[in-house]
């Protein structure tokens, strides 16, 4: 049963950072196209790190690799960044991501615990 | 509507896809486990390109990419070969991997058509 | 004697994709933090999917993958289009960047013939 | 100068990388191939958890990420496992993946320091 847990909560993971993924890569377009795209540039920086990280992380726990937890470890700082960046702006792609990012933090380091 | 429908049927593409690339990375880590793993090469070599193609996908419809119908036009001939092949193997990572595999190329046609 | 040809002509592609991912990635970089980063928004998505693309190649040749030939035939199109844009940026990362997406372009249109 | 040493020293982990990344790829294949594959699951694996984090890291350093060290760090750890792996088969592919991840990770413990 615990093994059944433990694929629950990976799982759980997985689908956080594929829907952090997609928000975060969603938003970096979104951004480049807002008009105060100069104001943006630390933000779509993240979005660009987030994005990659968490596909990474999608990948390693999918395949049962013996590092997921250290780049889960590594995603969900990455995620608390970039929800933090996020956070500051006020359109719907920005907010939206940020939350996501928040799930998939929490996700990720309880994957990492 | 049309945007609508498109954005229905994007997303539809994309969680395919993630479903693919998932039970790509997971299947491939079985078969190397499995103890006829020499019959099962040709397979992995297969579920290692549909697993990051289908990542790559994901990405560029995520992101709204001017290439996003090329990627899915290659992702659904390398779905569709992995598809074929899994096929050949009677164990459950392999027949559902198979299945999925198959969704995934007939959804990435569609987006790229 | 052609297994060493084709063995070469692979490594100056595969050197080509590295050398053309790293410009795109610094690129991208420096076009976030140029003032008219405005005028650059077509250029920054491009050099998203040009980076990317390299990345996917690069890794499909070096594994010697039965696709390695249809990426590179998507990475030429990507690169020739980020060449074309980053062209008309007269700053040295943009110039430098076309430079050798256009080089990648060529060693990609070699591979997929 | 000390941002021409930086850039210098960044530029030679960016090269190991790419060279470490593109030895996994074709030393996973050619393990595949090899008569033994059986006694080389832990090898594949490793290579392909390596090859993945060595083209992140390479990224990640190319854009001038604010988190290329925290990368290059958990780059260092699994390209000292690979090389430990590889380091056990005599054959040729595996004795020159290993040089090369011993020499990745190296640089990547100066580039995390």
């Amino acid at each position: 049963m615990s093994v059944m847990m433990h694929t629950a909560q990976r799982q759980t993971c997985i689908d956080a950072c594929n829907a952090c993924l997609q928000a975060c890569e969603h938003c970096l377009t979104a951004c480049l196209n807002e008009p105060d795209v100069q104001a943006r540039v630390r933000c779509i920086q993240l979005l660009r790190d987030c994005a990659d990280i968490c596909s990474l992380a999608s990948q390693f726990m999918s395949r049962d690799s013996s590092y997921a937890k250290q780049i889960c470890n590594v995603c969900a700082t990455i995620c608390d960044a970039c929800a933090a960046e996020c956070g500051k702006f006020k359109d719907e792609h920005c907010q939206k991501c940020a939350d996501l990012c928040k799930k998939c933090a929490d996700e990720c380091r309880k994957m990492a615990a």
